[in-house]
């Protein structure tokens, strides 16, 4: 999508810091982060949230799940702590499907749940 | 598992305020919320969270994110806003795979991210 930040940053056309990459994901180092580790995992293709979350399944989060998976290993995060967030419906700030994971602080990150 | 409490609720031997079933999961209230609307997605089957995060996919996120959906619209926070939260490696209290779904608030609950 022509407007969109994150797809522009999958393109390469706005820089990022690139942390891992699986056949449908990249994940980059969030610019303003809140907790000491702070990464976003952003699909490639342009999914809008109002359709990855309430469509029938198609394997989107399984495969999200499983970038994930690989970028908590590669930051240590499975021995310390992970903290996945995923906003939607205004909370959220971009459309474009993407789950923040935080981590690298002793106690949660953020508000505790 | 015998001594896990989201397994007995599941089995019916805990009380819970049951919000919505599948096939596979079930969402029930948190009984300490942290927001207006707080409540738990939680597999039927007792899936270790070391277990969910770094296996190859099978399915498991794609049903649970169904689940998420439904119960998104459910409690009506497509209009309002929603937080998904799911930690790991420690900052969790139970290894029983299972995530928050926040929302009710005019503003993100919890930490911002």
């Amino acid at each position: 999508m022509e407007s969109c930040l994150f797809c522009k940053i999958v393109e390469g056309t706005e820089p990022s810091e690139k942390i891992l990459e699986t056949g449908s994901f990249l994940v980059i180092g969030n610019k303003y982060p809140v907790a000491p580790v702070h990464v976003l995992v952003l699909s490639k293709v342009h999914h809008e949230k109002s359709k990855t979350l309430f469509g029938e399944p198609t394997g989107f989060w399984d495969e999200m799940f499983q970038a994930i998976g690989k970028t908590v290993k590669k930051l240590n995060l499975h021995k310390t702590g992970y903290k996945l967030v995923n906003n939607g419906a205004g909370y959220n700030h971009f459309e474009h499907e993407h789950t923040h994971i935080l981590g690298g602080s002793k106690k949660e990150p953020g508000g505790k749940t």
